[in-house]
């Protein structure tokens, strides 16, 4: 029955995406396939140039919007239908990304400012489009941001590694995680200073238990050790630094793009040798699978139970 | 007592290290200096192309020996000294780093025969002596070995982050933290397997306590997120994606030479911005005392207590 619900309410904000697009100059073909890639947080677009493709200010917004929502946990749209809002706007996780989105498009925002001397909106415009493009997994492209320089590079590395929120439909370490983290951190810092308190990890008013979040923190290494694994892969077939390591961690995350001139926003995975775009393949089922169901696998146990 | 004797032995291996140089070529005064930054695995030499300087083979054999000795914890030294060597030979921290260390030297210097046709004694030698220094967080170099290609720039980047054993001179994530993380890691796909079972983490044949693991896996985000913010902090100032990612690296886990043609074994950080000198210092203060201790500084919680 939920499943269901979230079915149709999937539905519903495509069909809105698409009419969106549709009254904002796309073709009715245009609209419908950017709507189904945008709530999905799929990121296919019709054009090389993705939605850059339309020069579209109004289209941009409304792609940002989207694409935001898509990584949201559907289930708490369900909620707030049935009355019950609170729990969408109050949720933890929902608050932890929309500050993300928020915070690293003012700051990428800033920096085009300062550098580029871009009007503040169309900046703030470019920024939220690329920062939630690239945290949702997404992977449109409104221009090449390739081309902004230090500081966007080594932001949007890191961002491709976020993801939204556990529940909806993004990839990446997800918003969930890194609230349990964050909780971890703040408990020793707390035990450190006061060794007998006792802290309650909390997560949404509930406790967090000690198996949760070992859980989260293997989760968390195992992605750091596969992004190093594929990296150093990648880096023996060839590739230089900055694609080896932004390759590895948008197949991870299932985020699209790459950095750097040969796989950014403005290139392809086309040029790549055949051995490196098998690794790319065998780690993006890895991302979406969220490694434990593949790495188990590869252990003796899971083959004699 | 036991400071005392671990001082005692430092200084024996200091000068053991200093005498065996000597007779390898260096000047007595080369000979102490080098010694007295071989064991500390602190990397400082008298003339810019470091151990290089001397050119000669056996001066790199001695120094990868002294250097690899100098990550060990030294209590197990004593411990061996006391008749008891199975417990440095047994010890699961110095088997793990010695199969770093190794492996990596092997897989490095197969790279070097394979891409450049130097021979295999020779690449064995080079790939030994560098991964050594730069895995203990010493940084002396032998050669330029920003010249070697793709996949050494990548390891030799993730080597930075790993460290020698703790209770040694080196810096890093260090040893023993991945020997918990990696039974963490085994225990979640257990788990996953035979939900039911019930798995013990082990460290030297001790159980790991839960707290324990956590406080292992804290240490190990809070170190993804120091690293995230400084290399952000950097690229902010101007500095390109890969001199960035490696002074943040470097700096934290006290390694010394970054990457790249700016920061790498052949330069120096004297041309960085007066900021990023800033930034790297306290990013060195913060992961010499190892993160906590610094960053407890900045809660509320502290000042409060």
């Amino acid at each position: 029955q939920i499943a269901s619900a979230i079915g149709g309410l999937y539905l519903a904000l495509t069909l809105t995406c698409m009419l969106t697009y549709w009254g904002l100059g796309m073709t009715p073909f245009e609209a419908a396939v950017h709507a189904m890639t945008t709530v999905a947080t799929g990121g296919y677009s019709t054009s090389d140039a993705s939605i850059g493709h339309f020069a579209s200010p109004p289209i941009e917004w409304a792609a940002t919007f989207f694409m935001a929502a898509g990584g949201v946990p559907f289930v708490l749209y369900l909620q707030a239908l049935r009355g019950r809002p609170g729990l969408l706007l109050g949720d933890v996780q929902v608050r932890w990304y929309l500050l993300v989105l928020v915070g690293a498009s003012f700051l990428l925002a800033a920096w085009l400012v300062r550098e580029y001397g871009i009007e503040p909106f169309d900046a703030l415009r470019s920024a939220a489009f690329t920062v939630t493009s690239i945290t949702t997994g997404t992977g449109y492209a409104s221009t090449d941001y390739g081309q902004w320089g230090t500081f966007p590079i080594i932001l949007l590395f890191f961002l491709k590694c976020v993801g939204g929120c556990t529940g909806s439909t993004t990839g990446g370490i997800k918003m969930f995680r890194f609230v349990v983290l964050y909780q971890v951190a703040r408990m020793q810092m707390t035990r450190l200073v006061q060794p007998n308190a006792v802290y309650r990890m909390t997560y949404n008013g509930r406790a967090i238990g000690e198996d949760a979040a070992i859980s989260v923190m293997a989760f968390f290494f195992l992605f750091a050790l596969s992004f190093t694994a594929v990296a150093g892969i990648l880096a023996a077939l060839g590739l230089d630094y900055l694609t080896a390591m932004s390759a590895s961690v948008t197949a991870l995350a299932n985020v699209g793009p790459g950095l750097g001139p040969i796989i950014g926003p403005a290139g392809h995975f086309g040029d790549l040798p055949e051995a490196a775009k098998w690794v790319l393949s065998l780690a993006m089922l890895l991302g979406r699978l969220e490694l434990f169901t593949v790495l188990v696998l590869c252990t003796p146990l899971f083959w004699r139970a």
